[in-house]
């Protein structure tokens, strides 16, 4: 055991889990979990001035992440700026191209230049670790590189953003819309002002490009990935989800098969006796499927100061270790190449919401039309739903290639009955 | 990156998981998860000649566990043989002795005299690990060791053995009695011929033990926990308890209080709606509390030769990377001292079933008797049951010192109305 090493720690970026970071380490002067100390010994934000719920004014300051990286003081470089590109990469790469050892939280670097800062990292034997780029404080990243390198992963799947998961929640919980209740995140902080990346289903994206990349050992591939987020689920919709048995998750998913890798973030269906449909509020959950494992589950907090921080503060434990192993499932001079399914490819069950003129025939219209089209259908449901411009018609598939799927909402939405372009939502592969 | 770097694997014990092991590192002959490769050099079990799922012949054979940890081409030594004591013990100690990495399944052996184990470890600098030891391939203790050491944990709680829960499901099931499910087990493989260890919960004592030590840095203390297996559940409990909204669990907890820690294995009544009474069948499923993580939620396979090899496979990839950490959560000369908890003196919520004479009266006596103790109830249920000697009440306190439920369970055996002393389950604090 490496005896009372002292390793001094350089934190770029004082947010939220910068300042549950610096808490965790002032409150514990002994964590030592590999027989070494942590010592911060420098920090950089965009503001030195702006209030802190701690001091930093013993700590040296920097202005520049890139020159806390390169500084001698710093052993650890910690970079919690975020962004895919600009001075978290350049920071990084600074400290990686000194044989530094580098934690970070961000998820948008590592699905965007995962592969190339893998290279760097094991060309100068520093370790890149990200835990807290998804789920927070639940060891998504650990038990897939470390835990279950002894299977072969076929799938993961699930709720990786705490901010939709909220607003889905709260929707079906309260009846009110998506934009009602997104203000009212935003009011409490749990949306960002600008709430794009999480409404809009980029940040899960990038987590589920982190996730595929460690479980089926290829480069994170953030462009390949198939995005649709929450803005467009309606109450509607949740509720007649309901009425059919499911509830309405944003799902993020990789699947592994032999043609490809598949990454998707859809909002999905899941059956409500399903774990995945369980998980409220701005829980997390994931799914990760293995041949000898079977299925494991797991749910926690995916957001926040403590649990971020914490997974931050295990990272840096891991450093302390000394353990050497590659990024991500295998080291990046090997990583297998990262073929993108074609998505239209794609099988599964599908929920459609059709819009339809209050006249008789529309019924067997619809079903006709889906019979040619070779789509099966499973469930049916007709409900009167009070001011909706025409009447709303809801049903389920059996599994179904998405271009035949697709094939057929063209033609049903060609119907003279048929108000709207059906509403298609997939239900998840769980 | 350690190159190419051969580790010479010695495996002792070739059932079920040893067989999973050796399965896998044959279809797996590139297995170099850190940059180096397994190599079985050596096996040793009871039986050379028994029938077995693969073929040993071109594996040098040792009669005596100890021999193949000591031998000069074991680099790694895996323990698969199980039990607390004898060869198993003997071999590992051999092992850690010359400084050796050593892998094991063996809850008993770490729950018993892990912290002499760990200490003899960290003086040589050789790994202990033992993942598989716990939950198959669900990685509990690579998340409470390595994941959440940036945390304090205040409790572990979960359903950590499989058979029991496989019993447990199926008489709610099928209707039949525990007996009845065990021999139904038995002859399916899911039970042994001597159920002991699972049915009377020894086997979860001796997890939650290991839990306990890690999530909290204290010597695993198997002797101090409290015990009580499955083998006492009767049928009319678990619909009894189904009519008041819950499950009856083997629930395995371990918690912190500023007084110590409080280890024990109980039957007791999870809710219907709660993750633990929906991890039906073999599951093993685990909730595990942190001060800034908040809940973490983990459900997966618990035992089997795939999940568990899985898990041995990826302690071996841990042990290449070089890593170097305590065995639990601290040093081996400074974990915390044990200071078990008064068993009487926790508190909780208590389910109640007494057999009493059909005649008036009974109800106030019963609910005056625990009114005076000081037990106050929260729901109370008479039901009719077909061939129930006397007739069954049920009822479910709110929380309470388990020393004043006891006296008021003294009390209420001894009214002339009450015809058996009352079954009492626990509420799981969950």
């Amino acid at each position: 055991m490496t005896q009372q090493k002292t390793w001094r720690i350089g934190v770029a970026g004082l947010g939220t889990v910068g300042a549950g970071l610096l808490t965790f380490l002032a409150e514990h002067p002994d964590f030592a979990p590999a027989g070494g100390k942590a010592v911060v010994t420098g920090v950089s934000a965009r503001s030195r001035s702006r209030p802190r719920p701690f001091d930093i004014s013993g700590l040296p300051w920097f202005d520049d992440p890139v020159a806390l990286a390169n500084s001698p003081q710093t052993d650890v470089f910690v970079e919690l700026i975020g962004g895919s590109d600009g001075p978290a990469k350049a920071a990084v790469e600074a400290a990686l191209s000194a044989g530094k050892p580098v934690v970070t939280a961000n998820k948008a670097l590592i699905a965007e230049h995962g592969a190339e800062l893998a290279a760097l990292a094991e060309a100068k034997g520093a370790p890149l670790l990200f835990e807290a780029a998804v789920m927070g404080g639940v060891p998504a990243v650990k038990m897939i590189r470390e835990a279950l390198v002894g299977d072969e992963i076929a799938s993961v799947a699930g709720i990786l953003n705490g901010t939709c998961n909220y607003i889905l929640t709260e929707m079906e919980a309260t009846g009110r819309s998506f934009a009602e209740v997104l203000a009212e995140a935003q009011r409490l902080g749990y949306a960002e002002a600008d709430p794009t990346m999480d409404v809009g289903g980029f940040d899960a994206a990038h987590k589920i490009s982190i996730l595929a990349a460690l479980a089926f050992g290829c480069a994170p591939n953030y462009a390949a990935a198939e995005i649709e987020g929450i803005a467009g689920v309606e109450l509607l919709d949740i509720h007649l989800a309901r009425d059919l048995g499911y509830r309405i998750k944003l799902v993020a998913s990789a699947d592994r098969s032999p043609d490809g890798v598949l990454v998707r973030v859809h909002p999905s269906l899941a059956p409500l006796s399903h774990p995945l449909a369980q998980a409220g509020g701005a829980l997390n959950a994931l799914f990760i499927e293995g041949r000898r494992i079977g299925r494991i589950f797991v749910q926690g907090p995916g957001a926040g100061a403590g649990p971020t921080a914490a997974a931050v503060a295990a990272d840096i434990a891991d450093v302390m270790t000394g353990a050497v192993r590659p990024v991500f499932q295998a080291p990046a001079t090997s990583l297998a190449p990262f073929t993108p399914v074609d998505p239209s490819k794609s099988i599964g069950r599908a929920y459609l919401r059709l819009s339809v003129k209050d006249e008789p025939g529309v019924i067997a219209a619809v079903s006709e039309t889906l019979a040619e089209a070779g789509v099966s259908i499973e469930s049916f449901l007709q409900k009167p739903v009070e001011n909706a411009s025409g009447v709303p018609i809801v049903l389920t598939t059996h599994a179904v290639a998405e271009s035949v799927l697709t094939a057929a909402i063209d033609r049903i939405a060609a119907l003279p009955a048929v108000l709207d372009r059906p509403r298609l939502l997939r239900i998840a592969k769980i």
